[in-house]
């Protein structure tokens, strides 16, 4: 490719809404272009990159036996009906109306349609397992959609979504997917960790998140630096740090603690230590006959609540709540910043963490303003807590369930996700199969999904500097661009840059020729923005001494070579890059 | 790929609602799944056949200069009110309202979106020409989709859409987007023709269709063996069929014509030839105070109105429609079908086609039912018409515009469509660019369609017999099918097709390798469904005699040859297959 016959439009400032690296840098470099919020135009530029992790993505599945069809975008209510996610699928589900009123929804997975094709295409145990995916269009209406391409609206997807005759079987279907899906980041040359994760509203026992390691990323991820183990914070699990309860050694007492409303506070008020105080949370549910349950949870003062593990204890099975300040002060009879678990009614149930189950002598709030009381004891103080139970955040520090070392946090961005998900589908749509004896049976599923544009992003932002992007060479838009300097006036700049492109060209190289006739300060910017890994420059300077000069976007220091050896240098190079 | 391991599922029956052969063909073979009317899975196997369309489409437009970008699905209305098609597009545009009440639509084309970028992407006339293309899923909302894929609401289509600096400069663009057309579509393997074609909804001056030749085609074609005229028939001139009007010879004279009210029933009533009747068709106007104004049109009794050309005669511009039953009896005294020009009341517009303006000794309606005029002629028995103009479709027979020979009539599918814009959106929109001289003036436009799972469609109409599909080559999911007859029981079967499947996929050949042990009357009936163009079968009794099958699709006559020749002998027969 020509630069002349390309559409290249870098900008030097990035847009208002644009917060984080990746988001400035595409739009700078012209990768895309807003036309909504949360809807982008992918530009020439940005879709070649788009296109590169597609491939990638179509060639490791079909390897691992996974067949590629194409589901619609728009797709029929009633079998989200049939599933259940047409009501309980919130805001973000873009519903609409087609011209003879009939209900009607834009995608945001595909588990309804390819649940039906299955029931209609499976019949009989001979014909499993099997694995079908597509790489299509996706819509999620995000109530504040940000980050470019990582948290958009439209976007690309792949999702497969493979079937089994039986669960021994679906385990090994998704052992495959995360072969292939470990494959893929390799070779996209991220960074990467997957991580145990919550399997959230789409159901299923067993679920791996792919998160690219990040500072900005939504997600934290906590994993062991001596062993394997990595899990998304909402599901890893965190331990009891005090093996066992010790014996009272305070009496109780109340304590004057004006202006201290948060453990913090009341600690440096006190002078005590933070893991001496214990923090209280009001949640409340309600049961069908809209009857409230109120329920005080709590957690060591230097910790916080999980809600995802809150959300699968026994009594938050539907949904729940936090209090709200009505409700505390009339149950505890005291504003919130002075609760605890001493002197309640009985119809509070309080859940311990498994921590705090075992303090003694801990301070927590009086259930009077503005007091706390300290010296507190189970059992002698306060009756024991209804439930003790996992409901805390791992912190950095906690002891790693492979029992040697600590366990560590850093942030991801989850670009892919692997599901297995029993027969949530297949009993909800009646997707069977005549099983050897020929009768019918449910069909075991798992969903795999790849945020193809979102990959993107998180490439990105793990692979930036200060003047712009650095690509892995095997998501770059171009792997070499040639810069030739003073194009217009010269002939021997010409006709050497236009040899070398063509050579290259013919050993298959990605390769753009700058012929812009651009200023070489102009030139150098604009391609170190867009992050081609290699940059080469042909100007008459050089080729006065047979040389040209050779940059790889990662480092500072050029390298020149002999412009006879330049496509031989220049493969070695690139062979070498990650 | 082997058969085990992909998805075929061929069914014996189509479903009731499959008209035309491409549609049973389709749904029979298994490449598509119907989701909701006119929305479908492509499964497996449609998927290879329709991205083999997608890479030639994009090799070609890639080759032509065009850059490939991506633009949504999802586009905010804002920009389709300033082109103004929010409103004058109908209810086939889906408009949808995201979670905020904000309005939305489904692309059914992007001509807003890609105005949008260019007025902010492309400043200086430097920049053009420029040509940007996208292959994306389009929604159309049909009132009745029908034909499959054909005529389908959800649907993949290439659409280009080139930005030039002035008029001369747009027609080279265009001229290039013609030829790479041709390329294109003769690649595929199609009988087609481009076709001069009226300029529709989307405007501007110069358009061609390109026309898959197939009985079941929406489309009229008009041709000229001799020369190569071809124009849609919405478009094609009809010319005067009588050089110069005779003198009158009969004298006018009333009939009583009982029961005959279609010229073709006067004739036979009357033993007259069809060509001395004249039919007439009556239309309504209205003003923008909804005045109406009523329109007499005339055409030679063999001849039928083409409402194209009435749409852009004066006095028509805005809308028009058949006049009612009562605006008729109101106006002529009489009920349709003794309809005619003879005694009108001044303020009836009479507009006669260019053949009937030069007839003479006519019949027609006499305005009273049920009898018809006979010997009438123009000026003596009523005034000359309002206004002569070509208003009729051209028939079979029609003299050629090149002055030698006549016209012919077939019928085609609409595959592509190139178009001349001018400066439509671009003046809607303001994209204006800096010419030479500093001053800003509108790009000229030009967009690009290419239908291309509707190409799929088009193709197997043209290609296929009563026992399937036969598909041209660059188009066939599979090139050669080895069926292996005995897979199950014979080990040298699977030897010796295993080794041909090795050897074919090693020379680039797309080959698929039955091996699910089915019947040898199963899989043929199968694969010729599917229309693979080569079958090679490997079994027992040939092998003895060191010999396989090689049968190409489209034949009856099977060759044997040297199980060690295969090879070789099927890398020429593929060869030599369009």
């Amino acid at each position: 490719m020509r630069a002349s016959a390309f559409h290249i439009n870098t900008i030097k400032e990035a847009p208002n809404d644009a917060e984080i690296a990746s988001h400035q840098l595409m739009m700078r470099s012209g990768m895309i272009r807003k036309l909504a919020g949360g809807i982008y135009n992918y530009m020439p530029l940005g879709l070649r990159v788009i296109r590169k992790v597609e491939n990638i993505v179509r060639q490791e599945m079909n390897a691992a036996g996974a067949l590629e069809l194409l589901m619609p975008v728009v797709q029929p209510a009633e079998l989200w009906m049939e599933s259940g996610r047409w009501e309980k699928y919130g805001p973000e589900l873009l519903r609409v109306k087609d011209r003879h009123g009939r209900d009607f929804i834009l995608q945001p997975t595909s588990e309804e349609v390819i649940t039906d094709i299955a029931r209609n295409e499976i019949r009989s145990w001979r014909h499993l397992p099997v694995n079908f995916y597509h790489i299509q269009t996706k819509f999620r209406d995000e109530r504040r959609p940000r980050f470019g391409v990582m948290r958009g609206r439209e976007f690309t997807m792949k999702d497969a979504y493979s079937f089994d005759r039986d669960q021994e079987s679906a385990l090994v279907s998704y052992q495959k997917m995360f072969d292939a899906y470990q494959r893929i980041f390799s070779r996209l040359g991220l960074t990467y960790r997957a991580v145990a994760a919550d399997t959230g509203s789409i159901g299923g026992s067993s679920s791996h998140e792919f998160q690219v390691i990040a500072d900005i990323g939504e997600d934290l991820i906590v994993y062991d630096r001596n062993s394997d183990y990595a899990a998304n914070i909402e599901l890893a699990q965190a331990p009891c740090l005090i093996p066992q309860r010790g014996e009272p050694r305070e009496s109780m007492q109340k304590v004057h603690t004006p202006g201290a409303a948060t453990c913090e506070q009341v600690k440096e008020l006190l002078g005590e230590n933070l893991e001496r105080t214990v923090k209280s949370i009001v949640l409340a549910t309600e049961d069908e006959q809209r009857i409230v349950t109120i329920w005080l949870l709590l957690v060591r003062g230097d910790h916080d609540v999980n809600e995802i593990k809150v959300g699968k204890l026994p009594g938050f099975e539907q949904t729940f709540r936090f209090a709200t300040e009505q409700e505390i002060r009339s149950h505890f009879g005291c504003p919130p910043g002075y609760l605890g678990p001493v002197g309640l009614d009985s119809n509070i149930q309080v859940i311990a963490d498994l921590t705090v189950a075992n303090m003694h002598d801990f301070i927590c709030g009086a259930n009077e303003a503005p007091y706390h009381l300290r010296g507190v004891n189970w059992g002698r103080d306060l009756p024991e807590p209804t439930l003790i139970a996992d409901i805390r955040n791992v912190v950095e520090g906690d002891p790693s369930p492979s029992g040697q070392g600590t366990l560590s946090i850093q942030r991801g961005i989850e670009v892919g996700h692997v599901f297995y998900l029993g027969t949530k589908y297949s009993e909800a749509m009646k997707a069977t199969f005549l099983d050897e004896t020929g009768k019918p049976a449910l069909m075991e599923m798992g969903c795999y999904g790849i945020g193809v544009t979102r990959i993107v992003g998180a490439a990105i932002e793990q692979n930036h500097d200060d003047r712009g992007i650095i690509w892995p060479r095997a998501m770059a838009p171009f792997e070499v661009v040639i810069c030739a300097v003073g194009w217009g006036k010269s002939e021997i700049v010409r006709e050497k840059a236009t040899a070398l492109y063509e050579d290259l060209m013919n050993a298959g190289v990605e390769v753009i020729l700058d012929d812009r006739d651009a200023r070489p300060g102009v030139m150098f910017a604009e391609w170190e923005l867009i992050g081609v890994p290699l940059r080469i420059t042909i100007g008459d300077r050089g080729l006065k001494e047979g040389r040209i000069e050779i940059l790889e976007r990662q480092n500072t220091e050029a390298v020149m070579v002999d412009v006879e050896r330049a496509p031989q240098t220049i493969l070695t190079t690139l062979a070498k890059l990650a």
